[in-house]
């Protein structure tokens, strides 16, 4: 019987598993690919402060090194699912079965694809899904935002005190809040709705984007926010989720469920960030630290 | 007018600072002493990820240089008061004074001195305050914890996953929850009531307490939770505290100021780690920035 198994090895996941281990909890993290998450997906971070200015890549090969250093023990496999029989529970891998006083999912949330050709030809290379992240690369350049939701619009607002021109394109109708559709329009950013993108244009960076209509936007950067997909199918038997996908937590990271946690990207809040989601994973183990103690 | 003015350089005032100043802000960090804060008292970080083990202080000058390259404008000044104009706010410091649209509080707290002979002589050599970071040090050791708070009874029941021997020394009468002292009763720790430790015992290392009684209790290490200084004193007009002058923040670290926020250690909240800190940081900041993104 395991103490905590967190399910995922990203940012989140291992500050959690760092945090466990310590603890003195007989920890197990489980993630069926490569730690790092999302981090394996960013060329440069600058925003976690003590490690200054550092690949992603590389981010994730210290972190990971941390975890490898304390001998936090984890396997790569698949979690398929879990089941709750309250005083313990078992998450189910692609390779066998775990029984746990408690679990963290921390398995994070991916950007929604655009679906428009040469977008992973580009990504790192002018296309980015993090304004607060990249925004500083594109001082006094032009910049295209993709998408019509409230993401899309405020981090227009944040790229506007970097960019020289902003231009959002929605594909179909704007869902933006009226507030910040008001704001974005003070800012004297461009707004095309029903307008699809046909493809990214660009030699080894992108130079622009081509809209359906054959029109050309030249730019430096692309920023897309077609949302995010938080995959918690695996879990709906707990009904721990809102509607989106967001497994809803307290402030201790706790879930409805006793000796359930989450935390980083896959929880429901308002800053994503590695800074937050690394956060977010030593309150969780320390709360499921709390309730092993009692239990 | 500055943006943003964050008044304290420890972790949660540099991760603030660093955000602020990516966000194109116009920002300046304010402290009265070295850069770190609480980092500077704390010999070995090894659950903060990424960083891998390290001594506080390189931590702190780590952070220190990311802020210098980073170029986020610092002045070494103490405030001495703060001033709410509501569409912006003055900083009085021991050297001038400075106008700005966003304060951002980050002054930290600082463990209550025990005021037994030889506490100095024996931190960080037997001598601490934060089970979480250094209980692993302890396993099948003897420990002293001082307090009869919540926390001292808190962080026994987590040394009590390490420690061979736990024995907790209440100066008057045991102030913790009956919840607790149920849990640590459980463990075996064990409790003596109404009595004074009239000094620390050691040679390089602590190796007991001597109370006033003439007894002596051998151990490893003392774990000292006499509680914290929130020193807010010099903002009481702001009247954004609660009784023990920690800062009240909601989940965006906002006070109940428009424009007026707070991170890390002085805020009121669960857990007080480096990581949480640094969290902390950068959502006040990016709060800020929305704030005058607006105004």
């Amino acid at each position: 019987m395991y103490d905590c198994i967190i399910v995922g090895m990203g940012s989140a996941g291992m500050s959690a598993g760092l945090y466990a281990k310590r603890s003195g909890m007989n920890t197990l993290i489980i993630d069926g690919s490569a730690p790092g998450g999302l981090l394996n997906k960013i060329s440069i971070v600058e925003n976690y402060i003590g490690v200054g200015s550092i690949s992603g890549i590389d981010l994730a090969l210290k972190m990971f090194e941390q975890i490898r250093n304390e001998e936090v023990p984890y396997k790569i496999e698949t979690v398929t699912s879990v089941k709750n029989n309250n005083d313990y529970k078992i998450v189910y891998t692609t390779k066998g079965e775990y029984k746990t006083k408690t679990i963290i999912f921390a398995i994070g949330r991916k950007p929604k694809s655009s679906s428009i050709p040469f977008e992973e030809k580009y990504k790192n290379k002018g296309i980015s899904y993090c304004a607060v992240c990249d925004a500083s690369l594109y001082k006094n350049k032009e910049l295209v935002v993709l998408g019509g939701g409230n993401s899309a619009f405020e981090e227009s607002l944040y790229l506007s005190n970097f960019a020289s021109k902003i231009t959002i394109i929605v594909k179909d109708k704007i869902s933006a809040d009226k507030e910040l559709i008001d704001d974005v329009k003070s800012k004297n950013i461009n707004i095309i709705t029903g307008t699809l993108v046909s493809e990214f244009l660009g030699d080894d960076n992108i130079t622009g984007v081509r809209l359906d209509n054959g029109n050309i936007i030249n730019c430096s950067g692309v920023f897309i926010y077609y949302g995010y997909i938080a995959e918690t199918s695996f879990i709906n038997n707990l009904d721990i989720t809102d509607d989106g996908g967001y497994i809803l937590v307290d402030n201790d990271m706790k879930t409805k469920i006793d000796g359930i946690y989450a935390c980083g990207d896959i929880i429901k809040k308002n800053v994503y960030q590695i800074v937050t989601a690394c956060s977010d994973g030593a309150i969780a183990a320390l709360s499921a630290k709390k309730y092993v103690t009692k239990h």
